[in-house]
């Protein structure tokens, strides 16, 4: 049996981009099961974009972390031993387990996942929370219809893939925005998205009247900033705006910027929705048992990139997702 | 028979406030109706905040008055002259008949009021545009259900004011937020608000977390900029914005100033959406016969603040509404 259970914990609030100084390494014992718990041996660790305004202090959709916890993470573990009925050696387990190597659980909460089904990381990805936000995100909250146009920013990441990909299998027209050639050349030639925008070195707007010559009907904002205000410029009547996250905005040290064209939506008649995946958790089930359909009969493609270096590496990992640096689902391998 | 129609055509599109040179004075020979015809004598002229953005070129929910016409205003006009079976004179009449003294017309789109159910005046209110657009913007895309908390800015105004009135009908708690004692004393001393915020003197966040004290539910915002950010930090989860203008914008010479606290959309699971009345036309009827009868009944107060001068005093009078001067509907007496 292990000894040493490694975490990381949030030591100070970060103000800007999380600096190492904000995280504390902390070791502990590992504990043992007592009655009906379980011993969970974290395999995979979920980096996300939202783990930013966890680390902020007020209220939100979710209680920050508070200073000296255990950072909160999504996981997928092995069950390494079990006093829980329920709760088999050799399982594994979805979580929010924490940036920590060992965790111990009486199960509430924690859901099982079948590696037969798709490889682990996949339910940290596309049958996981950005597989959930995607689904009901687009299809709750945007309402694609046959013909019309969906935009998606942050395409390339965990959550905007898994929309464009639903969107065509809606028979939507889809644009995606990413930052670079490779991301973009991802979403036109492996993903089947219509057309991609390179952020970083096209003219959002211009290359949006080509791409979106009707208008956007649907814009999935996971970025924020510019781009909405980009988007907005070419919203269609009765336009609906999916509010999911703002990353480009997460580390800002200055007030927020709003979106300056927000009275498109008036002109247009067009909504701007804010959404928050938890509120659909009794429906996860029958979306990932739908998604893992797609996924089977090559309809959807998952890809996870995986980072090395345990728990230690998680300061690093995180601040990958703020330069922009993962495509696909980012998860970084505990054990 | 007058032979004289003094009119106010746009020059100029302003950059800012409309200054004078925006404005060309014309005169022309009052015409003779052909087969088919009348003609209008405009008694009262409609000012509207949303007359400023028609003077902006480019698209938006209505063509922009091009240079050198007559400038578009809603009208209520006397028919002098008819060859029209349908219009007989002595009728009196609603149309956007533009600022001018007398107007041609075939009848299309013209709707005749009835002098004995409200005062000619209230046509362009309560019972005119304004109401209409409080009407379907509060109960259409508020939405507000008994109990709940309605906020609206411009609560003064010929919008706000029916907005708090219908809301509080509809049993709920109503704040509102206007620029001065007078006008707030009047939102609750008068009008059965159950609070007010002046926005020049109280700190608006402040106020708001005392007469809101559970949040916000329905926000109806006829002004934009700084007091639409501040009630995003007060919105209750669900909450509905419903974004009918923003006059505080309407002559900024930068860019416009978006909502910094959007992503409390995100965190509240709340939504933002824009409305023009224009939408809800074949509802009007029906929606002016329920006014008038709370309007009878006594339970909707209407107000109307007419400005003497005819056509010559459009431009100042229409400087009044970006000053606040007003309390209630705005009306130009033309005849």
């Amino acid at each position: 049996m292990p000894t040493e259970n490694h975490q990381i914990r949030l030591a100070a609030r970060p103000r800007g981009l999380p600096t190492p100084d904000v995280w504390e390494h902390t070791t502990e014992e590992v504990g043992e099961p007592g009655e009906g718990q379980f011993l969970a041996k974290v395999e995979f660790l979920s980096l996300d974009p939202a783990m930013r305004g966890w680390m902020n202090e007020g209220k939100s959709y979710i209680p920050p972390v508070e200073i000296g916890e255990v950072m909160r993470a999504g996981a997928i573990a092995e069950v390494v031993a079990s006093e829980n009925d329920s709760f088999a050696v050799g399982d594994h387990v979805s979580f929010a387990f924490g940036v920590q190597e060992y965790a111990l659980s009486d199960g509430s909460g924690v859901t099982k996942v079948d590696p037969s089904v798709a490889e682990l990381p996949t339910y940290l990805g596309t049958l996981g929370m950005p597989g959930m936000t995607a689904y009901f995100g687009l299809l709750d909250e945007g309402r694609p219809v046959e013909g019309e146009t969906v935009v998606v920013s942050g395409a390339a990441g965990a959550v905007g893939s898994v929309v464009g990909q639903i969107a065509k299998l809606k028979g939507c027209r889809v644009v995606g925005i990413a930052g670079g050639p490779q991301k973009c050349a991802w979403l036109t030639d492996e993903l089947g998205f219509d057309a991609a925008i390179d952020y970083k070195a096209d003219d959002v707007k211009a290359k949006l009247r080509e791409a979106a010559p009707k208008g956007v009907d649907v814009y999935f904002d996971n970025v924020g900033g510019e781009i909405l205000d980009d988007v907005l410029t070419q919203i269609r009547r009765g336009a609906r705006i999916v509010i999911c996250g703002a990353i480009s905005q997460y580390n800002a040290t200055e007030a927020v910027k709003g979106p300056s064209n927000y009275l498109a939506l008036l002109v247009n008649r067009a909504s701007m929705k804010g959404m928050v995946v938890f509120d659909y958790a009794d429906r996860y089930e029958q979306a990932a048992r739908e998604m893992a359909g797609w996924i089977a009969e090559g309809k959807l493609q998952t890809r996870e990139q995986v980072v090395e270096g345990g728990v230690e590496a998680f300061p690093d990992a995180l601040l990958k997702l703020f330069a922009g640096e993962n495509t696909g689902k980012l998860v970084l391998r505990v054990a």
